[in-house]
């Protein structure tokens, strides 16, 4: 009977910190003995900086490996540095292939080689393998551990074989719910059920029980579309093959549900102009940099938009109000640009959104612009009445943010395509941009109106 | 020899268009038989709302559930108003319980009741079982179809029972890659995983093959809360028990999948005001007015800044540059609130942030506040000096600007700290406070100082 340990209690962070700050080294140690490797991993990201080797020093060495994987970034690279060379070869001698993949990015030069000295030829050449594609295709996600069989064989010598397997290597691929299966020339066939092999007769062969027609993914596929294809058909294991048809290894979902969750990271981190693997508790002065990148695009944009308030100094100085009033033009055309920005770059990432639609959704968005527009400068222009009492600046006022909120719906619709078109991710840089554009014709629109109208 | 027709192809969409448009409905059915599901689902999307029923119409029935399984809201709803009500009930009848369950919200009622009523005994009180549970929670997502098995028999009577479950329901339940162990009440004991019943002797017993330890997950756990169960600890089906430990169903990671996927999309919808069932050619009115509340709580923030700048109007009058550098301050302390809030959001959806390390982050945030502040004030003032050769309108542009950082990161951080205290989702209101205190403050720290100073 095996055992695994796997409970994952939100009290134990409480209770490791405080074995930390007034227990035992032996206490803590308990304290991670209960907890899986991912909650560990969670426990040295909360942690400052200076206090995760003092924890990390206590964690298993086989559970290092594990917990390893599931830090990115800074952290990742932090524990690896303050961990000693030798312990380090010894938790990466128990890693799955992918797993190793995964990792060595991050590790150092001496330590890589040092661990490729150490393997048999076996482990070697199916790490080359998978080093040989990068990390964001499919052939960086698979497993070359893939067990396959041939199509004429009966499921009772498929019985044999698995057992002669887990006893050479003590255990089959993990998450194992189907078997490859091969031709002579490993061109890869279909796949085989273990459902399947479990619930039919031993004297079925393959040829009989296999499901042919899944389509295998190419080595070269990107990461990304990998995930979308796991997504879509509800799959929990793949086969990879090479561009003529020859099966390479298997991707499992739980690789996929990584990138599934990098993805939704990363997006979410890059809007705000943040890498996905920034430490929580990363040093000062690198993070302070990177920050500063990201303010000082925007300070370029802020700029643009006063250069266009400079060139109404006189109207502002003649009617005060303006100034008042023009920054709700312009934040109003922001909010409702971000509106149609977030459905049409969702709309492109899952392929919704092509060259027979995009009219028809250009057309929409600014139909809905127009709707808001009129309820909004209504809206505005009795506001601006009843706080100015005067019915032109309100008028001027309510068409300006009507036209902004236009302004909006076009550039949120075209700038996403535009970016699409230059190879440019939308989710990146189309926010900056939006609002760029919905801060210059807000000002320039109301400044402007104003200037014709009001003096 | 099972085929599966599952080719995803990005020409279809395009080659489906011209069918429709040009060509006969056979050539559209055609095609359609050669796409998977989740890529009709994906094109019925992408039509415009009344080109839909032409070819939800020519969708050939056994496929016309899984469609609607991969569709939400509004589209989803349209197309289940569109189908004659037969038709509908025989794409019910062949669903599994969880994906009715999914599905009968957006049901009529005299559909639910029919379906209901042709329902056989044993898949009714299935049904009624995970009905009785809200979506949004283990209970909803389970499947009650998980096949159990005792702890005292041996892997050759595992293997006669499934080959006899089998026979009498033509198949064993999908993503199958382990059963539960349960004792005589149905408690549940332990998982044995279809890759040792297949590569262990046959008169190993369960009691001995199967693993222990594999946390069940309790019935009214959240769905969030499950998805991130089965990201770290790489489940591919976990059992679902209730409070008393009695096996309730199984959960398989293709519908925690759908969680996740739903959950990602969700987040990024509803920061812009959206929602996530939001149909991209949905009818206009609505959506408008789903759009002008977002517009309206905006409207609000940007009136209470324009009364701030309001109550400067006299130092305007006087020096109306402030008029025109007031927006770069304001926008430079959103954006770095923006990066410290996406930072916090986060950090308390993976529960990384805890009372422990809360004043820390804090800390940390306003020291990287503090450098980009003295940065960008110094930058800042020599432009302002630049251009409008005034050394103390520069040195009071810059101070204002630092301030407005150091607010930013104030509010960044707090915000989602307070809010998560109240029970409302910091990605939903977070954003939004967050720009009405940078925009007050940011106009405040400026107009009041040059009100000050230079006066």
């Amino acid at each position: 009977m095996h055992t695994e340990q796997s409970k994952q209690n939100p009290d134990h962070l409480k209770q490791l910190y405080e074995a930390l700050e007034h227990g035992s080294p032996q206490e803590v140690i308990n304290l991670l003995d209960t907890m899986h490797p991912s909650a560990i991993a969670n426990a040295l990201k909360t942690l400052p900086r200076d206090l995760r080797p003092d924890l990390w020093q206590l964690v298993a060495t086989p559970s290092k490996g594990e917990v390893l994987l599931e830090t990115q970034g800074e952290v990742r690279q932090q524990l690896i540095a303050v961990t000693d060379e030798q312990v380090l070869l010894a938790v990466l001698a128990i890693l799955e292939i992918d797993e190793l993949a995964d990792l060595d990015a991050d590790l150092p030069v001496s330590v890589v080689n040092a661990m490729v000295g150490a393997m048999d030829t076996e482990r070697r050449q199916r790490y080359e393998t998978v080093r040989f594609y990068p990390d964001d295709t499919a052939g960086g996600l698979m497993d070359v551990d893939a067990a396959a069989v041939r199509m004429d064989v009966s499921l009772k010598a498929v019985l044999r074989y698995l057992r002669k397997l887990r006893k050479q290597k003590g255990a089959l691929p993990e998450h194992l719910d189907s078997l490859m299966v091969v031709d002579r020339n490993n061109q890869y066939l279909g796949i085989l059920r273990l459902s399947d092999v479990v619930s039919l007769g031993a004297k079925t062969t393959v040829s009989e029980t296999m499901t042919a027609g899944v389509p295998p993914i190419s080595v070269l596929t990107p990461a990304a579309k990998v995930a979308r294809l796991f997504e879509d058909q509800d799959l929990i294991s793949a086969p990879v093959v090479s561009q003529t048809g020859r099966l390479l290894g298997r991707i499992t979902i739980d690789d996929v549900v990584d990138v599934m969750r990098d993805e939704a990271e990363q997006e979410m981190m890059r809007r705000a102009g943040l890498s996905k693997t920034t430490d929580m508790f990363g040093p000062i002065i690198p993070s302070a940099g990177r920050r500063a990148i990201w303010l000082g695009v925007n300070l370029i944009n802020a700029f643009i938009a006063a250069s266009v308030i400079g060139l109404f100094e006189d109207s502002i100085d003649k009617i005060v109000t303006l100034a008042i009033l023009m920054p709700v033009v312009a934040s109003m055309g922001g909010v409702a640009g971000s509106q149609t920005l977030t459905l049409v770059t969702r709309g492109l990432a899952l392929e919704q959104i092509t060259h027979s639609n995009a009219w028809r959704l250009l057309l929409r968005e600014l139909a809905l612009g127009l709707l808001n527009g009129f309820l909004w400068a209504f809206v505005v222009a009795i506001i601006a009445f009843l706080w100015f009492n005067s019915a032109q600046l309100g008028i001027v006022f309510g068409i300006a943010l009507a036209l902004n909120l236009l302004t909006g719906a076009l550039a949120g619709t075209l700038i996403p395509l535009i970016l699409q078109r230059l190879g440019i991710d939308p989710a990146l840089a189309g926010g900056v941009i939006l609002i760029s554009a919905t801060d210059v014709i807000g000002f320039l629109s109301f400044l402007g109106l104003a200037t014709i109208f009001l003096l």
